[in-house]
């Protein structure tokens, strides 16, 4: 594949692979003025701890500015990798502090997962719907993609042997982006054991475990079987995105070859950030802090619960999900989500399109509404325009 | 390849070319208390703008937190990337800002040229000796890694037959790492000129540009043959590494892709220290911070070469480098670096061996000292005890 006709340049077979993100696309149309967006999974602004920020930045620039700026080990920040290691063993994962990677955000974290488990051809395993940045981190590697049935609860025990000889299944089983659902304590427990029985690793990413509006999630996938997972965390939703921390915690038997990988990749997650962050969690503030994001996206949930109730027509359906950032709605069949959309945006709210979270046998009549973003005024004129573009299509 | 026997995982064919890297294992070494390292490749802290980044993290934290504690765009900061567009101007290159990427530190676009540009078994060409980092970014998309002979002034025109049909030539014209070196006006014509006429693209690094201590380098290669060259610049050296800010600006048939890989890598470079450098650098601070740079460095180069002159036995040679951070020793022939290094720990000072450095025929009597991370008193005593080691082990 050349690049053009007079350019010198001949790109790798892996970036055909490659494509411009939907979402970020549909981003870039609700910058417009006066756009509603439920459309991406932008956490609310007003959860951000500016004023721990303040402190903690001053303090690191105050306290250890030579070392916040220099070159620092590619594993990350000791003390951040010995929080992690203690906060997982808060929900019954034990590791050791030298299991833990400090990665520039999750994605990090699928990249170098698909960088040193796929190779062109090989298989790997998700779940129907699931995150399109995972599909788009693992692409260039090539994989051969295979969905695994999934029911209200996940992946389907009995559907796994699809994933015969995968690499891995990757699954998300807290409060899924982008169906919010959650996976119950008899489906990890039937799920992981059918994985170990099979020799099927998993890929564990848990974004959104710590905003659950009523009951704690099980425990992790990653405690049941920890020398067959890679367990994914984040920082993002439970602080700030615009960081770029999370992390990855590995069996021993691959963490040597990710921290190359991660190496390789960036020489290290900023140390700056990884010593700020520690600095604002470090006294037990996210036991504070985390129940104030749970109980605003909570208010949240129940607006759009209230507004998809009040507004849209028959014929569409969506569970609600009790945790997360996320609903799910299936339109009547039929219904193009893709078509519906420069209507919607017309009209002044935008969504995504739910075919863009499936890597095969899309659903068309299906799209994600974010709920965390707005606040609930928003949220239910957003709807409202949703149910208008709607009628307006299928009169 | 299977990670162990009772191990589920497969690692990706790829994963069998990362190695730990050399100069981290040292590094490690070099961590016990009382050793004298001019290893590593590590910018002297007390050139670090600790009170411009105090002030600059507070005024971003006071006038746009949510903004930057928030998602953002992959391409990077906006004013971020127009400063960085007229930085170029500056040097001879034109580019619109829409043609810079902000990444997190140059490593990161190392990693997403590699990402976009080489096939398994695809043949891209670099110096002898070249940066070992660039080789472990490469390594995983498994390039036939060839090497183009070299002179005192770089890669030498009339030896590059040898990449012919290779997918770019990775060169760092200005105080190469690891060798010093610094391309003439006449070697940078000549060598753009001849790859050009082959249709070869070039990948140039410009990490040290910069850190001249007689007269600027001259234009960079990008400035010759826009079309066929991506650049790669970094903050790391001019600022502060801690914050892994770099940049890539690539032509325009290659941008899209390098987005592309770079959204699927970690979404974008964290926002918070995009913005906190700009903040720093916005009204002209480099201007000002850089020439002190220069002038620190200046004297720890000076203070190395009297060390040399006055330590080393004879039979060893090195050049005197006008710019950067590296001197390159060439020990008598017959005289293994890497087999030298424990002694030279025992004695308490520590280097990088020179082999680490070469894709192909490594030069076993080579090492690479730095002279920026310490003083020149702590110089002069590393060196010193270098020329015992040496005089030790060659009686």
């Amino acid at each position: 594949m050349t690049a053009s006709s007079s350019s010198p340049w001949q790109l790798a077979r892996r970036a055909e692979r490659m494509n411009p993100s939907v979402i970020r696309e549909i981003l870039k149309i609700t910058e417009r003025p006066g756009i509603i967006s439920l459309a991406g999974g932008l956490p609310s602004p007003d959860s951000f701890p500016i004023e721990a920020m303040r402190e903690a930045t001053a303090r690191v620039l105050a306290d250890a500015p030579r070392e916040a700026l220099q070159y620092a080990a590619s594993e990350g920040f000791a003390p951040l990798r010995e929080w992690v290691a203690e906060h997982m063993a808060e929900r019954g994962v034990k590791v050791d502090a030298d299991q833990v990677l400090i990665t520039t955000g999750s994605q990090q974290g699928l990249d170098l997962v698909g960088k040193v488990l796929i190779d062109a051809g090989s298989t790997i395993a998700v779940e129907a719907p699931t995150y399109l940045g995972a599909l788009q981190a693992f692409a260039p590697y090539e994989p051969q993609v295979v969905t695994v049935a999934c029911d209200e609860h996940g992946p389907m025990p009995e559907a796994l042997a699809v994933a015969k000889g995968a690499r891995f299944l990757y699954v998300l089983p807290n409060f899924q982006n982008p169906s919010g659902r959650c996976m119950s304590e008899t489906r990890r427990a039937a799920l992981t054991a059918a994985a170990r029985a099979q020799g099927l690793p998993l890929v564990e990413d848990n974004p959104y475990g710590d905003l659950w509006f009523d009951a704690e999630p099980p425990a992790p996938l990653a405690s049941r079987w920890a020398e067959g997972t890679v367990y994914l965390g984040s920082f993002s939703k439970v602080l700030a995105p615009g960081l770029r921390l999370g992390y990855v915690i590995a069996p021993k038997a691959l963490g040597p070859k990710l921290l190359q990988a991660k190496q390789a990749a960036d020489l290290h997650t900023p140390g700056f950030n990884q010593r700020v962050v520690h600095e604002v969690i470090r006294n037990g503030f996210l036991r504070e802090h985390v129940p104030t994001i749970r109980a605003r996206y909570k208010a949240q949930r129940d607006a759009m619960r209230a507004a998809l109730e009040a507004h849209m027509p028959k014929g569409c359906h969506w569970t609600v999900p009790s945790g997360g950032m996320f609903f799910w709605v299936e339109l009547p069949e039929g219904v193009d989500a893709v078509a519906l959309l420069p209507k919607a945006v017309e009209l002044g709210m935008a969504y995504v399109p739910g075919s863009a979270f499936f890597a095969e046998s899309p659903k068309a009549n299906t799209l994600r509404l974010s709920f965390v973003t707005v606040a609930p005024p928003v949220i239910e004129r957003g709807v409202a325009l949703l149910a208008q573009a709607l009628r307006e299509a299928t009169p």
